[in-house]
């Protein structure tokens, strides 16, 4: 189930979220962000959204869409991803983004456009490409992967329209 | 000269900055942005800078530089630029990016990294790839221009190492 994130949530992500900052191989975030930081650029306010993926009880992904840049260029949408790594390959990520594709255009955005997907992120590259996104451009060596140094941040996108 | 930017700077940065920002042509900045927050945009803390360009006692522009990501992206900067209108043709702009080209080299980035140039900016394109800078990609219909409509946001980059 996908629903909208309730602040209670936050004691269920914050563990996975944590881990995947810390390790520092996927996203573009101070590896030594707190909670309160990681809670303040995660939990979107409106006309952002963030919600999450429970299976009973447990919380085990989570996502947060909202305008990508402000003005002219307010109608393409921006989201990332976080899921527990010990739910991978329950198909919880693929579930998040073809949840955030459908919300985003039905709020009306004309494209949905990641700024900075990690080329050694295979495993999203994929599932991005298998959903529809093109990459747009490579910056090349704009990542550092801890173990394989710099590496390309891909631009993804996706026509909504 | 180009110096770093005073609090007492703003006063004259804010007209031409409001000029440009309302006009809503080139930047995804909300065109009703107010003075403080466009003041909170561009006045960068360390490791950031902003400067400006004068000439005697007049401000002619500005531009302001950052990393442009965190964490595992922070050794790619981000700059920013706006020129006095009334003072176009005279090399401020010019002058601001190799300034900040130089001044990013120096503050020990691999590369200057600009997110969103909007492709009907043709003479501010057309500078920076004077300068060296590549199209990474272009996202297509990212920009909406007042009068040429849904026009594609440019990624461009220079290596600096």
């Amino acid at each position: 189930m996908i629903r909208p994130f309730e602040d209670a949530d936050w004691a269920q992500v914050w563990p996975f979220f944590e881990q995947i900052v810390r390790a520092g191989d996927t996203y573009t975030y101070r590896t030594d962000l707190t909670s309160d930081q990681a809670r303040e650029v995660w939990v979107q306010a409106p006309p952002g959204r963030t919600v999450v993926f429970t299976e009973g009880s447990q919380l085990l992904g989570t996502a947060e869409m909202c305008p990508n840049r402000d003005g002219p260029g307010a109608h393409v949408a921006n989201a990332s991803f976080m899921v527990d790594p010990a739910a991978g390959g329950r198909g919880t990520g693929r579930a998040l983004v073809e949840f955030t594709i459908e919300q985003c255009r039905t709020d009306g955005y004309r494209a949905l456009q990641f700024n900075a997907v990690a080329a050694s992120n295979r495993h999203a590259v994929r599932l991005y490409e298998r959903l529809g996104f093109a990459i747009v451009g490579t910056v090349p060596g704009a990542f550092h992967h801890p173990t394989e140094g710099y590496v390309g941040l891909h631009v993804m996108h996706l026509p909504l329209t």
